[in-house]
């Protein structure tokens, strides 16, 4: 890895302006708030924290960071120039944009020729001033600008020498930063770097290793090449990169920093953030979409609960032996976690390095061992899968080993489905044992497994008063066998929470009824061990 | 868009077997068969079936796909050189996948010294011949042979002359293809570039002008670069590329063929698919995340629900009357529709373009579509979703037209399941009334779905006696909302087969036992009115 002469790259983050595009995601004042102050740990040098003059949500935002002000990160207000044909300094949006009390604003200007006579309706030349005035004007206020050529590289294709001029007017009007847009995400790497060598060409000041205004990069997926677009523009010599976290954004999302970051720093040897921050990628990931309310992507580069999953017997003793012939990073540099799969290909090497992330120091020659791998086996070839289940693996490994407690002793359950003048109704009975009594417990819910674990908890609960604190945070099924039907086998997976833990297991039976109230049975067991037991690291993993 | 000179792609799919690496997705046999099947309609020219030496069940894929052959692609056998100081003929491996009777297969070998050395524990000089040898043996025994450079671009990183030998012997030995992988996902798009590059060089003969031999690209996407590294790849003299269908497959997953193949064909000028094909890829992506059981990324380039999604009024306006100002593409080019949100114009032409597509030519005015359009958008707020319910989709237009036959009314149900002494019971109760007449039956089943189905057939079977011939062929469960567990909305697929023909119905509740119901409700009743009318070809479309 050869580091680049002028190395340090802005990172600039705008996951709550253009993230929040999202279909589906919305943001309140305090969730803007906290990814705020957990982007500014993550050491990222600019958040752009919404368009004052566009949402009313956003200038309280502005308000409300004054009190609680970031450590390191300097939030931007982000704007349009001024509308066509009125004085800068009497424009609204400008006006609110200044009501932020930002050092730093970022003005969007119209670079597509196109864009400028159908969508603004105004004359190419008024477009001009239009940027140039609005940027001088800001100036004048003592702000710092940022300048984000929209739709520019559309726009360069449709016409270059116009196009062109927009960043000259940008540039002269004082823009510290002149970034290009690809509004529409339609652009692959190769015209992204073609097309920032001729800005380069054009205006040379604005080469890496020269002092005054420096050129940005702002992608989006619409063709799966975000990512590769921004690192495109920065091998071409731009110094700025904006992108989401996660990726977040209108249609398919911006460029995602969780991985431009750490391709970027880990790869090409730029600097973005400290090399402790970057160890904070995968937590910060999580956080916001845990604050969005949205399921992380466990498959997603770098961060995702299966970015470093390794399957197979001999791959994994390879992996544990020397992890970059198997790994692209070490999944420590970005705070994420090696994990081994227990799945159908399992050997002997897997189940170990499982059973030591468990804290079990199982030896290969242990006869505990072999049982544990032939059980595996004969589940696995019912349908069991243990790869989402780890709770349930813990409890087999513990059943192995004579580690497995006992709180109590299932004996029957019935539950009742029924639908009578349009009235729904789900009720479960179930009969169980503790310390040799037999208990016998009625419940209602929603369906017939909430019924059943309402139940389950009544009956144990004066023995376990904890249960009273459990609850069922998700629940998926997957029927093993599409061609037989609803006579193929039911696997059920179960999400268990105790309020500050998260554990999973699983159940599977040719009755969905039976399948569910196995894994709601383990959920509870283990919320009970991990309560008797200091809490166990692995019910806290991701 | 320049056209490049040689410009076939050979589109290789590897959905069933490394996609198949994707933690939490698993194919039954009957999968696989759907999926091969549409990737065929796809016209990617090699579907990778699987390793038929590895997996029992990938041998009886190949067997019953020479029942149901396809109709232009090929399938390939996957298998790895033989074993270390073997004789390829003997290798029992190899001889599993010559057992499974395709004309190509793929051989992969290690291009990695050290992975010689550490993971085969064999010498460099071994590794060289066993790349011949197997190749060589699989020609006299008439197979047509691409070999994939497992870790080729780490592997030539860490000792390019040994690397370069190692495709010499693939070459020499008469492999077809050579295909360069990036098995680790690591590198970044002008690596990948440099590479190719430094192989056209020390290989001219496996240049695009050339016959003979030519190059492939194999890429994952830890670095969440896959798509650009696949492209470089191909702009750089590659010319078959390797990818999985929604990008599924191992860790972060393979390169994206939903991606992939549009920005070669759409953007570079590239052939992958008819033009007429490239328009059945969203269709291919959602059936595909059906068949798999996975919830479709609704943010994924060209094919996302929200690829093409729109806001806002000028936006939406300027979108309508220049399309491309605001899109990289034209939807349709994909088979993916543009959305407005929130508005009513753009879900009317929807339905329009779906009700043509069933044989009903409702026109725009007619009271019936605004009906329907509005009950449809109240039941997909509730969680309906009709993409793979076409035949509850066909029942709600002829609803709306007053087309619907009228075959019974559902009065009460009840379903009883329990566990009792280790012996599990399921037990439906329904009460239906035919004709005027009130008829309650009962029937056991493996579980409650299969106990409800068999009293509803058993209840009208004296009216309708072809019921009897219907089955349930498959069930699909998915929880809307995660975040809450049991107590979520739960939608549920069917789909029932009459022998002949099968068609797919949906149902959602709170309560699991009552989704199913009413997707077996509707299946029943689609059953009967198939039977009644002329059979429609809706009902065999995925």
């Amino acid at each position: 890895m050869t580091r680049p002469a002028s190395a340090a790259i802005a990172v600039y983050d705008t996951t709550l302006r253009d993230g929040a595009q999202r279909e589906g995601l919305s943001l309140s004042l305090e969730d803007k708030l906290r990814i705020a102050h957990c982007l500014d740990r993550l050491g990222v040098k600019f958040i752009e924290g919404g368009w004052p003059g566009a949402n009313p949500k956003d200038v309280q935002f502005f308000w409300e960071l004054q009190q609680r002000p970031l450590q390191q990160a300097e939030v931007v207000a982000f704007c349009s120039t001024r509308r066509p044909g009125q004085i800068a300094g009497e424009d609204e949006l400008l006006k609110a944009l200044l009501a932020a009390g930002t050092t730093w604003v970022t003005i969007f200007g119209k670079s597509w020729d196109l864009h400028v006579v159908e969508g603004l309706k105004t004359s190419l030349d008024e477009n001009l001033v239009m940027i140039s005035d609005s940027i001088a004007y800001l100036r004048t206020c003592d702000r710092r600008v940022i300048y984000d050529a929209e739709h520019w590289f559309d726009g360069y294709l449709a016409n270059p020498d116009y196009a062109l001029q927009t960043l000259a007017a940008a540039i002269e009007a004082g823009a510290e930063w002149i970034v290009l847009c690809d509004t529409n995400g339609g652009c692959l790497p190769h015209q992204i770097s073609e097309i920032v060598a001729a800005v380069l060409d054009r205006f040379p000041s604005l080469a890496p290793d020269q002092t005054g205004p420096q050129l940005g990069i702002h992608t989006h997926n619409d063709s799966e090449t975000a990512v590769a677009n921004a690192i495109a523009a920065v091998q071409a010599g731009a110094r700025m990169v904006h992108g989401t976290i996660n990726g977040y954004g209108e249609r398919c999302g911006n460029a995602n920093l969780c991985s431009v970051i750490p391709n970027l720093q880990l790869k090409l040897g730029y600097d973005c953030v400290e090399t402790e921050q970057l160890m904070q990628l995968t937590a910060t990931s999580r956080l916001v979409s845990e604050i969005v309310n949205l399921a992380p992507d466990d498959h997603a580069a770098y961060v995702g609960q299966s970015a470093f999953a390794h399957k197979g017997g001999i791959h994994v003793s390879a992996v544990e032996r020397n992890p970059l012939t198997y790994e692209h990073i070490r999944p420590e540099q970005v705070g994420n976690l090696r994990r081994i799969v227990i799945s159908e290909q399992s050997g002997l090497s897997n189940v170990l390095a499982k059973a030591r992330s468990f804290g079990l120091d199982l030896q290969r020659n242990d006869p505990a061992c072999r049982d544990l791998l032939a059980r595996l086996k004969e589940l696995e070839s019912q349908g069991y899968q243990f790869e989402a289940a780890e709770a349930s693996f813990d409890l087999l490994m513990r059943e192995a080993t004579g580690d497995r407690p006992h709180f109590f002793d299932l004996k029957d359950f019935h539950v009742h489905c029924s639908k009578q003048r349009q009235e729904l109704n789900a009720l479960a009975t179930v009969k169980v044992a503790v310390t040799g009594r037999d208990i016998l417990e009625s419940a209602e819910g929603n369906g017939p497994v909430s019924a059943l674990d309402a139940a389950l908890r009544k009956a144990i609960g004066s023995f376990y008063p904890a249960v009273m604190q459990f609850h069922l945070s998700d629940y998926k099924v997957r029927i093993l066998d599409g061609a037989a039907g609803t006579s193929a086998k039911t696997r059920v997976l179960v999400e268990s929470s105790n309020g500050s833990q998260r554990w999973s297991t699983v159940g599977v039976s040719g009755n969905i009824i039976e399948a569910s109230y196995q894994a709601v049975v383990e959920g509870i067991e283990y919320g009970l061990l991990l309560q008797q037991q200091a809490p166990l690291q692995a019910a806290e993993k991701p």
